[in-house]
């Protein structure tokens, strides 16, 4: 079992558009994705398992056991409502490079199998300080597709992300390309510091208008709202560690 | 030779229920299945041996040679006088996340191929701290298992063990499940910091209920006893330590 | 997908000379075959993908990804202008030992069919200190090659380099003799502080000799140069340093 | 390539037995397994190569290299003159545990195809301190042959080695034993800090006698000799440090 992908249902689609949001930098595109997940109602039709994950199981709420896996879902439309979807979600992403390269081909495949059209990854793109207006950065498999997502106000800026882009949002661009798949990774802006519902919410804003989806982002504000909060607390410690201000307390204890 | 299973014997078996206890916190299962073992007097059909263990032999006290391994016992019983067993053991689980699912896997399908039933690994929950009454803690491949666990003293505890179960006790639930095979994980509560023979009898109290076996854990106990000894004295020491008691000492010395 | 060569032309080669110049110690080898494709004008016929390779894919300037790769060049050279060539490129060796010896097979391979007569591989040899005039080191599958480089101006020093020569630049050699294929390796000293153009010149000095070409290598002298200034402005700081004329600058600030 | 063993030639062998030398602790297996080779002339007829290996070669004094690998040796004897013996020497062992089993896997093979009797691997064990008379001590993988060891003076030690025998020392006992193959390791017993020619000596003395040898030990007392007076030295200086003759050096200087 290197990689085994267990298939629930077969769905029928039409040039399905494939969405991937694993674990990563700010945990955006995870993020992102669950949310699509739960507001389009997507269904599950595929788990993944590998000897390539953690050797765990996670132990749910009731008791029961879950094997470390990824999931895949679809969304299908009728006529002309837009194209239909598959969605790649899950905890853990390969633990070794090795590992990332069999999970990424053995997804590319289905990709395939399926007939996909085209690839959206979805990651976070780390800058290692406070974004208070994140851009959506993108890299694609061809010039169309920069040209295609500018026009969705995607930024492509020349030397980010400086070090490319590693594991499963970047892999199956290659991968896919090598296959013949075009393919865009999509990137939320994001310190890094925190998991950045934020950063999401900007993503999920020019993918909806990708896919012809309308979305409601309140609970990714809601999660923003809480987050920044948070960060905030954050930073008026840090003012006053500045200011002294804790010198008193110091004092006293 | 990734992972080789070479037979001694072929039991046949009814319906058996399959116990793993190999190392892993506190040496829990490995402590309840060993003796577990000696006291059914189960005999051993098969062991495994794999280049995912440590490239090593064991010196036994007359100077022979043991190739890392583990060992798979059987124990059948007559008519209605409870089910079959199987008892997989060892001094080694997989040195790495593959291994572990290689091995893991190839068990499974021994499991499967022996026509098993049910399967109970055994092992450790660390708590970090010393545990007067240790809890047996549980985790199931289905709801209706949870309940039946519950009704037999097993607790249940939202949360415990957050981080999942990790190795042989969880990857024997996971891949078990995808093959129809129900599971059990029960978990003895212990500090981690030793060898828990307290943790591993109250595992067998619940375990000899669920296989229909009457134990002697008089063994159990001793060593429970030993290892409380030792750890009395620790905290004797620590206390002292605290108290500066020690610090006469110092002042001689 | 463990190593996979993609051919984009299948050009027919006489006897070709391989030429290999992967990242390595001061990045001579690299420097110095990329310069010599440049000056040839050698055409890519193929690319190598792994997952021996970082799990990543590279961001260019114009916004499109290139997949972690290694590059095969070839440059055919008419009647008797000198013997054919094949270069292999890129930014990447093998993560792993395994994954080392897997793709050097793999390109021993493609000699193999492509009919390779003689490889060379070019790497750095690093010495741990400045050096003004930096020698060609050798190492070679047979001991008339040995004389035949020297009589090119290759140095042979025992016990140079005394730890063998790790990675492809090695590893072509070996597995290279073990099918019959004849291979040098020419190694650049270099401090291996910096990614030194200047050893990549003189190694290129010898190699184009080698090969019967004549190459302009004024853009490694320019590299050359601007390393240089680049290290006698820090060998000024560090003089500057010793002599203390740091210590008033400490005094004000 | 996982492991290719590459034949020079076919020797015809009766019932040999075969000894492994290879680096480990002290190298006290490696040199006698060399001086052994040395002093019966034994020839070479097989080198063995792998990915297990560091990827790397090894550069002759003379300026040719040779890729990291393994060497078989054979020595025949006519009618009655004693065993014909199979040598396994060379200056690496595999670098991970998987690659460990994958070689000796390989070479429990060979032994298999060629007929061996018996195996004797040949190691040292380290003791953590200086060893003025070091004993040979031995592991076996029967009870048979312990008996048989310790008439020819080989000591069995509860206890020593504790921890077993790691690498292919201890797995050609396990897998030769797993193939019927009958088979013992031989450990003289060394401080573990130096390379331990004296340690090497004392197994030679009773492996000859074992394989009906007579071997001249003139150039490993030799070897021993020098290391005594290197180790003699560290002892005057390390008593002088103690006494605290040093101390007016440091006063001086």
């Amino acid at each position: 079992m290197d990689v085994e992908i267990i298939f629930e249902e077969r769905p029928e689609l039409r040039d399905p558009i494939f969405v991937e949001g694993l674990p990563g930098v700010g945990n955006v595109g995870k993020l992102a994705a669950e949310h699509l997940l739960e507001e389009i109602g997507a269904k599950r039709f595929a788990v993944v398992y590998s000897k390539y994950f953690p050797p765990q199981v996670l132990v749910e709420d009731d008791g029961t056991i879950k094997l470390v896996r990824n999931e895949l879902y679809y969304y299908s439309r009728e006529g002309d409502a837009g194209p239909d979807l598959i969605l790649l979600v899950g905890d853990y992403q390969g633990l070794t490079p090795e590992g990332q390269y069999e999970l990424s081909s053995a997804i590319i495949d289905l990709c395939t199998d399926m007939g996909v059209k085209r690839i959206y990854t979805l990651g976070g793109f780390g800058v290692g300080k406070m974004v208070e207006e994140p851009r959506v950065l993108g890299a694609t498999t061809t010039l169309e597709l920069v040209e295609e997502m500018k026009e969705n106000g995607v930024i492509f800026s020349r030397g980010e992300p400086g070090s490319g882009i590693v594991g499963a949002s970047g892999l199956l661009l290659g991968l896919g390309h090598n296959k013949g798949i075009e393919a865009v990774c999509l990137m939320g802006e994001t310190s890094g510091y925190f998991i950045d519902p934020n950063a999401a919410r900007k993503l999920l804003l020019i993918l909806s208008k990708l896919l012809d989806l309308e979305l409601d982002l309140a609970k990714l504000e809601e999660k923003a709202d809480q987050i920044e909060r948070i960060t905030a607390k954050l930073k008026d410690i840090e003012k006053m560690e500045k200011e002294g201000s804790f010198e008193d307390l110091n004092y006293i204890g």
